[in-house]
Parts: C-alpha cells; structure tokens; sequence
C-alpha cells in the first residue's frame, strides 16, 4: 500500500547546504523563512495569521537513503531511527514548530526554521497548545544532552551516499 | 512531483467510526492504543522506550476528499483547512502527541489517543520539548473555544461523501 503526497509549496531559507544547517528550530542559528504555497491552496490559509505558531510537516528531500538506526547530532551512540529526529527515516517526513510572522497573498512568512532551502511542504498545522498537552515528559537518551541544541550545527552525516 | 509514502504500521484503537471520537489527545474520552510495527522496522524502535511521549503521524485513511474549508468541531463557522487540524486536507497526514506507555517487540503501546482503529502509521518521532518550544502563543480562531476539547466528540461531518 502506497500513501502519496504532492507538495502544497516550497520552503524558502537561508540553509542551502546541509552542512552548518540549526538542528532545530530553537537553535541560536535559526532562521526566518518564506514558503510559497501554490496558487491552488491559498483558500487553505484564512484564518491561519490568528496563530502565533505553527508545525510545518516536510519532506526530507535530500536526507538520502533510509536508515533504521543512526548516529545523531546530540550524541555518539547510534540510536533507532524512531528515538531521533534524524532525516534518513523510513518516511523521510520532518516536523518542525516555528514562529508564524505574517501571511500576504501565497507567501508565509515564519521565523526560527531550521529547514533546507528548497524543501517541499507537505502541510500545515496550527499549533495549540491545548491538544499539545504534555506533563512529567521523559527524553530518554537525549537527556545527557539537554542544553546543547542552541549551539549544535549539523554537518554531513545526513547526506545519504553523497 | 509525488512523494511516496509507505506505511511502517498501523494503530489499533477502541474508536471503530468516526462518529463518537474524541477529537484530540488531550480529550477526556482519548484511550489506550496499541501499534503494530512492521516487522522490518523493528530495529528502528530501539531507544524509544526512554521517552514519555511520541508523536505519531498517520494517514487520514478514512478523511474523504481534500476540502479547502471546513466548519471545524469546535466552532460554527467555515476555516481555512490550514488554520484547523481537521483530516480533509490537500494531504490528509494527521499528527497526534501522544503518551508512550511500552514497547515489546513490534508492538508499541500508547496512551491518550484519539485515532481511528485501523490507521495507517507513517512515522513515530520523539516528544523533546526543547525543540517544540513556544512562547506567548496565539491560538486565533480558536481562542474562544478554550476548554472545550476536553468534551468535545467527533461526528460524521469529515465522512466524505459518505
């Protein structure tokens, strides 16, 4: 069985290689970014500018091939695929919450993303913080690690047989 | 360009119709789950346990057509599909923050989950609030319906053309 998803636009950043990339969105080095969504969804966006932020969901297009276990940026032990966020997954799908800035016409623009420039947006989701709700949370294996994601930048590991 | 996905599992749930389901996680009538991983992506689960909450996303399997506004469960009028977390989007992929309760084997068992039985599962990523870390967050449309969810049942509107 096949699940098939067409972009509903691009993702604009700074990041054009995956080397020096923010490993997420809370890092120092975050950026702001522009997404162009195809002409066809814009009826999609009303009533979005209301929200302060939003998840985008995205296709890892240049995380290479997939891997079920794999060394992440926070550590030095390989860990499942499923236990990180790394790009080389299964389904290569990122998530990532960023800061909604404004919306005009077909353009939204968004702050403090850690995302390729170039990348496709599969979709958009409001974030609230009610149905987000998480208490006593656990980070297993990243927990040695807390703190460290402001200043941690990507670097090849990701790049698949490049 | 299409994007092909693969399902790595599917959800099993006591929520057989979408009628008389909870409408989020954070929902008073949300229940246990349990997900079948298939069997070849089994490796990929290694670590997970440490954490206390994972987001699952899934295929609206059962959302009906794509619709670019839809008058959502908790409000009377008609929303871009973008500004709601509905299941008729342009690429029906749902996302559920849900608790982690155990793992043996290929099976993953879950807690406060509000999706139907029989979901495609697309991927499983760790919960790390550091990286999902809003601020002053702004909910728009949604601001007056505060505190509903808890109570709130799905019903047959997102059915398609059933």
């Amino acid at each position: 069985m096949e699940i098939i998803f067409k972009p509903i636009g691009i993702i604009y950043s700074p990041f054009t290689s995956l080397k020096e990339m923010p490993i997420q969105p809370t890092s120092d080095s975050s950026a702001p970014g522009r997404i162009e969504i195809q002409p066809e969804f814009v009826e999609g966006l009303k009533d979005l500018e209301g929200f302060s932020h939003i998840y985008l969901l995205y296709h890892f297009h240049q995380g290479g091939s997939a891997k079920l276990t794999v060394t992440p940026f926070l550590d030095k032990e390989p860990r499942g695929i499923f236990a990180t966020r790394a790009p080389r997954r299964p389904n290569p799908i990122g998530l990532s919450l960023v800061k909604l800035t404004s919306i005009k016409g077909n353009l939204v623009y968004v702050d403090d993303i850690d995302i390729l420039n170039g990348t496709p947006l599969i979709d958009i989701k409001p974030y609230i913080p009610e149905f987000e709700n998480a208490q006593d949370v656990q980070i297993g294996w990243l927990d040695k690690s807390k703190g460290k994601v402001k200043n941690k930048k990507s670097d090849s590991r990701f790049l698949g047989e490049l």
